[in-house]
């Protein structure tokens, strides 16, 4: 088992022949097609309906980590590409209690997330949203799945994962244990002894995750971000002022985080107050605003980074390696 | 059972609360949640594998009909929204011999589109690609799609179909007969003894389908286009001059056209007569042509409309009913 480290030097991704023809894109993308089907066959048992994501609107969730929106013109007035479909996937509960979206994204990240390995300009997440709710049971829901569909995959592609090197023991490791769950302030404690320089006031920076992440055998939920660290759709505790209900999940052997989420304001009240301190203008926000006045159920979710799973499903150093068409942040490709 | 009309007056769609909470939008749905579930089955049944759709790149296939492609700002260069991911489908055959998407797509069409009861701005493809292979047999595996599933909602959710007032013995005469087959210039002939001015060398108009389709108990494919009636990637029968290896399929009770489809120009030289043929400058389509060239597998695929054939299958009046966040040509919407 080789952990994956960030690099300096980075490796681009080959032309699309020479990328959709290796052995490897196949196995990959044949893992990433199963992986899904276990997910929705789970989703379905657990009373979740999928609906189609929508990828353009006059609103959407500001980007996080210095990176953009999009513009697109809709007959003249100015739209956005999805960061991600969360002000949709809220509002659709009004519709249904338990609803999720396999959802294109687009944001254009910073320049130098390609040396990351794990970020794409456009990408695709799994994106849960349930009603009345709790954290902490999203976050069993998050586990059920990876650990089911990881369950299913060992049993039935262990060929796939043995010819890409995928350490297969690793992986029954992952799914024998359950997952940790530390608090930010905890985990940037540890950070800080091992003579990382994390700020307490922050998310924690990718080496970071890649640290935590590589000195534990199994995920770990990382819980409990403090405000500031994160954008308006996420609810403060009622009983730990400026601590956020939220939670993110890194996969063990350094692949970092694949999963982002936590419980949502729905109070308009609040929420335009986190909007304001978060430094985003409410006026932007029109009809969703409009929504969450008349009132809509209070929810918890998740998004899943789909190539970013399967990167650490299959073993990959890059992610654009889980991906046909890969597109970096910066760099002209199919 | 009262077949749909081609309206002057156009109902539009209530705001996201009314349209979400009412008891017709949640069956209608759940339903076609059901539909692609069905739908993917069969598929991976088929040998297919699932690939995630890309949404945008520098190159899309032109509008059809004065729909209008959507430009994005990729880090400075221009790309598009994709009008459809056909250039990603045929490449990615590279890869594997079958594959599908379910696909958003944006197409800007006119604005007079909006009473046709049947077009939406942003909507969402089954879109299925097979090589080596012919027209028919994509056109059996489009059959074999829409019979089974709906075979298995009328099985499974006939307490819904029939509360949205669905004429379920509609459903199952057309699941009961196999579908017809009908050339383009008999199509033609057929209309214009019935009254209705279609032109010969062009696709047929909406109001042609509508009567062809209303005139029928069980769906009609409508195959052998004339050339000129396309755009470039459908393929030239190579015994009949001007005659395209396409085909759409209508669905009967004046629903209308659901799936476009055909066979594919794979050849490079023929693919840049084609493009040249149709208007189309070759400079424009760089990485695409670029694998042509070098060689990609011959192909035969189609795009299924999810909204259109949803909007058939629950028997609602307009496709808007079938999703969740309506965009109507030129309405702003969330």
């Amino acid at each position: 088992m080789s952990a994956p480290a960030i690099t300096t030097g980075t490796e681009l991704p080959p032309g699309p022949r020479e990328h959709l023809t290796s052995d490897s894109t196949r196995r990959i993308l044949r893992l990433q097609n199963s992986f899904l089907r276990h997910a929705r066959d789970f989703l379905r048992e657990a009373g979740f309906m999928e609906l189609l994501p929508p990828i353009i609107g006059p609103v959407t969730d500001p980007g996080i980590r210095g990176a953009k929106q999009v513009d697109v013109d809709f007959y003249g007035h100015r739209y956005k590409l999805m960061t991600s479909a969360f002000v949709y996937k809220q509002t659709a509960l009004l519709a249904h209690d338990r609803i999720f979206y396999v959802a294109p994204n687009v944001r254009m990240e910073p320049l130098e997330t390609c040396s990351t390995q794990r970020h794409l300009a456009e990408f695709h997440q799994l994106d849960i949203e349930m009603a009345h709710t709790s954290r902490e049971e999203v976050m069993d829901l998050a586990e059920g799945i990876i650990v089911s569909a990881t369950r299913a995959l060992i049993a039935e592609s262990q060929d796939d994962l043995v010819a890409l090197g995928r350490d297969v023991d690793a992986l029954r490791a992952m799914v024998a244990a359950p997952f940790e769950r530390l608090p930010h302030a905890d985990a940037v404690t540890r950070l800080i002894d091992g003579g990382h320089a994390q700020s307490a006031a922050a998310e924690i920076d990718w080496e970071g995750e890649r640290i935590l992440s590589d000195g534990s055998a199994r995920p770990v939920f990382l819980t409990d971000y403090p405000k500031g660290s994160r954008v308006f759709l996420e609810r403060e505790d009622s009983e730990r002022p400026r601590i956020l209900r939220t939670f993110d999940l890194l996969m063990p052997e350094g692949y970092g985080e694949v999963i982002s989420g936590g419980e949502r304001e729905s109070d308009y009240r609040r929420l335009i107050t986190r909007m304001r301190e978060t430094g985003e203008n409410p006026s932007k926000y029109g009809w969703y605003l409009d929504e969450v006045k008349k009132g809509i159920p209070p929810s918890a979710g998740f998004g899943l980074g789909i190539q970013r799973f399967t990167r650490y499903l299959v073993g990959a150093d890059y992610v654009w390696q889980a991906t046909a068409f890969p597109k970096l942040p910066g760099i002209v490709s199919p």
